[in-house]
């Protein structure tokens, strides 16, 4: 049987989509599909064409095509949705919830019609929740349904640590658990750089002011942007996730998981450690966890369970 | 001495100056200083945080910062200058000139007076223009001022006729000499794929075709996108010419030179086949024109020196 | 279904075949297995393990393993077949030719046996002639079972112009007809530097000498070496070929292909343009050539029936 | 000022120098010379000629030239010396050490003679020893003259733990100190998977086991070979540090590094975590030791300090 390309589709054509899009093509993991509503057709069509101008220059063959029409995610192996309205201001958290989760709805629907066999990446807001529509409207198992947060998490981390200590930030591993943003849940004794624990590195006060910058870490680039939010370490980490999907490399990353008993939840999408292969998430990694980290996760599982519950409600 | 990274300025953080950033740092050639006006400093920040929180995940080691201070673009080994206005509606040509000519003025000054030493690689439109500007402005010797338009050109060419002939991008080579858009001069008979001359793959009608499409390949984007211009393909063909210059790989590549007798013209900025390696543009290539050929690089010229004269005329 | 590795076997585990196993794995083009004799089954672990421990190093998730048991290349995608004995002081040509031949057929049968729906990249010496007898032992269809030859004096005829010129051998591209060495057409008219004719660039001495130090590319690697021959760029030449296959990426690559009619010969493999992509070769180009290079083609090709008619007569 | 490349030097061109020549090309860190004896300059010269002509279809612009005299050396960047001889049947260790010796000094000369600003990795056995012989033989400030060891020693432990997991290499870290081989002394304390300590993933019994088959790698592979010893995992790990240094990484690696009272040694050249970036070994970090560290530790610096002695009593 003649050797194909992948297909990865990405749906929402904002900048996060895009940057994924580029990212994707780039590393020649497929040829991707980029999807976005009718009214946005044709600027859709018009960011794939830029992009697939670049490929002579940076000599990928992948192709990227832009479109309106969920037909052309015919078959994809692989979805990343990052569809959704960001929270405006005026907005209430259930309004965006109850939104988001309609547009999630939506999209999972076609995800389900068109590419029945695909693995999928949620990254739409609030994520743990909007993992768990896609969840229960795909009916997919729940290997092949994922969410990102805690790559994004770690990553984010892991320059500030970098910069602070002035290395590589190809030497500072990290480490979360929970809901992204506030809820997240640092396992900092589980952080190093250069294997070194980073207590033994930095002062106490130091990490701290470091953790509590990773939990605002969103609101820093919204804030300094003015309008908008982050997208290129979004992207980015959704990438890393696609990569360690497609190539099946069982990297052993943070992802929003759907748990069944572990780490004592049950039916809920939380950031848990896994490992991520061909089979998407192939297996949760269970550690065992100091009171006060269980107390964490605890409040960070009830922040989700409580957007779960609004959605279910409508 | 100390190994040390480069330092690359980036002059204008729009969509173009920040897709630059990120391909620089991903590519690890250096460390990179975004700089755009104070009014956009914390949007500037906020894109080089953005970008620079990609690099764990990347694994790259490149700082982005973003700034509004030329100060901080001190001993730059390496300037990109994006800065300007795009054309908006009912604008003349005379008026955008005018006013990127300030611009460029300005910044060009800064340059001058902060890093002194660097090479300059201007996108600024109307590009060929405005690479005169900044030659005026600092002062510096012809090899280290540079136009972007010709990588483009042959990025769009080379991209329409892979897809035209369904084979790989890296197979397929071509050639512009002029101006960027409608006075572009292509030269079908050194273009190829896998060798061969296209003219043996494809219709002759098929080729003008996508002569055509290439010549307004900018207007496809700027059409299809109904706000703003094309940015990812312009940034990848600006740093494929970076890579060309710090990795001194003497790459022949089309840049806007400034001519001194070259192809019969004196004292202008104009497309041209050049080698670009360390010490910028190493050399002009000089072919032998058919007539045709040469009436339209006439043309061509004639279209840059009226821009050049507006620019003198101020 | 999961997404998993690609399979690749890698049979004669000398340093052509090493150096091949090292690239495919730094690209992360599939798990690799290494099959040599069973008198070398422990070098060839050892060779193995000690690439696979520049894994963590390099960061690639590529498996290589070594062996001695053809069970172990079962289901494998792709298979590179380098194995066979170089020509001794002493041997005449049929004697190397019946004793590869042999080799050939012997590994054919296994490839045939335990991955009957591989693709087959040949590299045995006298690689038509061997790559014909896989052909015939394996009966796959004719799009899988490829030699190569072209790729590798291409390669070696773009770095000496290169060289000459002074300029990125990312700008030189070339072409080649026919066998490997003495019997090799170069369509020099078809070679280029940054889409310019050759000879608008050097002097056409100067190019003959360049064809000539080709041609005897191999012969002038053995004598520097004094004992065995080149393997460095055989083995990345083969790779390319297997990247364009696995990756679907519609290369146009000179590659040793059965000819059915196509330049006026019959049941012949020979060296000639094809679109090298998911199917292998998925098609050949032909090109009008002059009587000169026509006469030069069918010398090559008479060389090689020689050759095929000793093969056959055994 | 034009950029121009690194000069790199890499001293005896057996198989490591040789694949530390071809990874340093692939990316573009710098141009390679290749240095050996007289009676091997053809070799050599057979050598760098057949990884040149890779560069076309690998697309790198790096030269590499192969040499037998050391004023081409002249200017190097960065130097790498692999030149000695391996241990043979028979031959004490003592004359192991003499031998090798004689070549660093010998070698050290000239590379204080013609590259008197360079920086230089010591990957010769006994390799403490023989940094030590470097350092005291070129004078050059002690962050200049570095050794091989805990790298390599890392990767193959990092390679046996993901094997036993089932994971990507990617995702383990660890941490050795002291000498090579059987004077290693592991700190699995410092060892994780995902950052998870390699205890609550692993029983001891196979942790120790791995450790002790990582004390063993470089006689595994020996052993497998039968003839000759590993090359290609400790050329990908000298590379690993070239990269570091000429890019400026800043990475935590360890380092064979010159002590002046850390770990509470004096005069020794010893595998310690070091700051590896533009200006060679940065800083050194120290650790905090357990008693039983620390003796293993005594142990391993006793080994060296005897060898040491053996080389000052020449």
């Amino acid at each position: 049987m003649p050797f194909t390309r992948r297909k990865i589709a990405v749906i929402g054509a904002g900048f996060t989509g895009t940057t994924c899009a580029l990212m994707i093509a780039q590393k020649e993991l497929g040829d991707v599909v980029l999807v976005d509503i009718p009214s946005m057709e044709n600027p859709t069509k018009g960011k794939a064409l830029d992009m697939l101008e670049t490929s002579p220059v940076q000599k990928f063959d992948s192709n990227i095509t832009g479109t309106s029409s969920y037909e052309d995610i015919e078959g994809a192996d692989l979805i990343i949705i990052t569809a959704g309205i960001p929270r405006k201001p005026g907005m209430s958290r259930d309004e965006l919830v109850a939104t988001n989760a309609k547009i999630m709805k939506d999209v999972s629907e076609q995800v389900k019609q068109y590419a029945s066999e695909s693995y999928v990446l949620v990254l739409s807001n609030p994520v743990d929740a909007m993992t768990y529509v896609c969840y229960q409207t795909t009916g997919f198992p729940k290997n092949r349904v994922i969410g990102q947060s805690g790559v994004l998490d770690t990553s984010r981390f892991n320059t500030f640590v970098a910069q602070e200590l002035g290395v590589s930030v190809e030497d500072v591993t990290s480490f979360v658990l929970g809901g992204h943003g506030d809820s997240m849940v640092p396992l900092v004794r589980y952080s190093h750089a250069g294997g070194i624990p980073l207590d033994k590195l930095l002062p106490q006060e130091k990490i701290e002011e470091i953790v509590e910058r990773t939990r605002k870490g969103g609101g820093e680039i919204v804030h300094l942007l003015g309008e908008g939010s982050a997208y290129y370490a979004p992207a980015a980490s959704l990438v890393l996730m696609v990569e360690a999907i497609l190539k099946d490399k069982k990297r052993i990353l943070p992802s929003i998981a759907y748990l069944e008993g572990e780490y004592g939840y049950e039916n809920i999408y939380l950031g848990v450690p896994t490992i991520l292969g061909g089979n998407g998430i192939e297996s949760i990694i269970e550690l065992p966890l100091s009171n006060d980290e269980k107390g964490q996760l605890d409040y960070s599982a009830d922040a989700v369970k409580n957007v779960m519950a609004l959605v279910d409600s409508q």
